[in-house]
């Protein structure tokens, strides 16, 4: 019998969207899969984890298929946190999270609960992909999504993923035949210039809706948001150790 | 007149945090301080940001003393945006965060607040520093770290912090004698070993409590853990491009 790897899913929009249920689907054709997921949406929660209340993590069936799953109250690191000490017997082999309602490309992996739960599994010595469609809509289409998932999915666990390192995989939305293909990227610099819709409530009191606009700082035709814009799959190699290491030798010459 | 720098103050642990107002007091005496900070704890909440919600930002006076502060219903990461947005005329010229009740060292800064805050302003342009003091005591002792706080925070508006890079800056828990200065470090490469407390509620249903110790994998003696360890004021500057460049190369061999 060929050897199953062992493949945890989770993601930050709950364990009802449709992004993964995308990727459940994907990762049954490569492994056994155990999904632990939040049982209501996480966007937004960056790397949060929950310390300061307590977690539920119960056996679920939302499809058919040989998957395991999970409904966590926590966030999607929680998942990951909960899902290797108290779920799984052995140390799986993958961790994949979404597939994500939109991007998280540039600086949005800094907001991403997706991302936090691959970094999270990269941590521990998991390998880990972050899996991200552009497209915030519930129904959005992940087809075109499917071939990418299974061949980067299939590359890493050929490949193996360095250990400190997790990927972000961003998709276009596009149709199939117009990605382009895959490539290899770093992280844009940008950023999200806000805009506060400030309101009354009936009782005169006033609060805000935070939005904003994504802005592309960056020139580079080697980055993240240029790929995405020009039609291919982007894949940013991630680490989270987050010295800036050039700049120790300036900081000597402080006065401390 | 001499020019006063703006000084924006945040933090993760909420506004009438000991830590805060030991900064306050610090900051008082360098520029003209405008405090926004979350009006209940927000530890552990990571780069969160309210996106699913309505914010709130109101005046409120809880000190004496010449400091405007605003009590914000968001995540330290939210009060930064709201901060520059909506409640300050100009833009800082530094942004403080902290002082955290706990060490923020290591891989911490990946689930911290108070440096979310801190990256959060470094995104905006503003150069930002996060403190944290190794003590998560609610009446920790903040007076031996006032001397290092003052002296890192003077050298940042004198040399200035490049954009892109924010400090995160861990003071051990030690008596002001007992200090021994001020290393620049780079993060160790650590991770929590979790243990979830497993009960039962009285109506039968399982639930967790998350907790954990701390694992230092590195060996080095360039690291933020070391120096604390030592007795060492850890000044690590940090980046918030995730982006592993030397993977780049590698990646390009796979076959997508």
């Amino acid at each position: 019998m060929q050897y199953k790897p062992l493949i945890l899913i989770t993601n930050d929009d709950g364990i009802t969207a449709p992004g993964l249920r995308a990727l459940i689907k994907i990762m049954n054709k490569i492994g056994e899969v155990v999904v632990v997921a939040p049982d209501s949406p996480q966007s937004g929660m960056g790397h949060a984890i929950t310390v300061d209340n307590v977690l539920t993590c119960n056996p679920i069936t939302i499809d058919e298929g040989p998957q395991l799953e999970y409904s966590c109250s926590g966030t999607a690191a929680d998942c990951v946190k909960i899902a290797v000490n108290e779920i799984l017997n052995r140390k799986p082999d993958l961790c994949v999270s979404g597939i994500n309602h939109g991007s998280n490309s540039s600086i949005n992996i800094i907001y991403s609960g997706t991302m936090s739960a691959a970094i999270e599994a990269g941590i521990k010595g998991i390998p880990a992909i972050g899996f991200s469609l552009l497209d915030f809509k519930w129904h959005a289409n992940f087809k075109p999504s499917e071939e990418y998932v299974k061949n980067i999915t299939l590359n890493a666990l050929l490949h193996g993923i360095p250990e400190s390192i997790v990927l972000n995989v961003n998709i276009p939305n596009l149709k199939e035949e117009e990605i382009k293909g895959v490539k290899i990227c770093r992280q844009a610099n940008g950023y999200w210039k806000e805009d506060f819709d400030k309101r009354k409530s009936p009782y005169g009191k006033e609060y805000y809706w935070l939005s904003g606009e994504f802005v592309n700082k960056d020139k580079g035709q080697d980055t993240d948001v240029y790929a995405l814009e020009n039609g291919y799959v982007a894949v940013v190699p991630v680490q989270f150790d987050m010295t800036a290491h050039h700049m120790i030798q300036k900081l000597n010459s402080w006065e401390l």
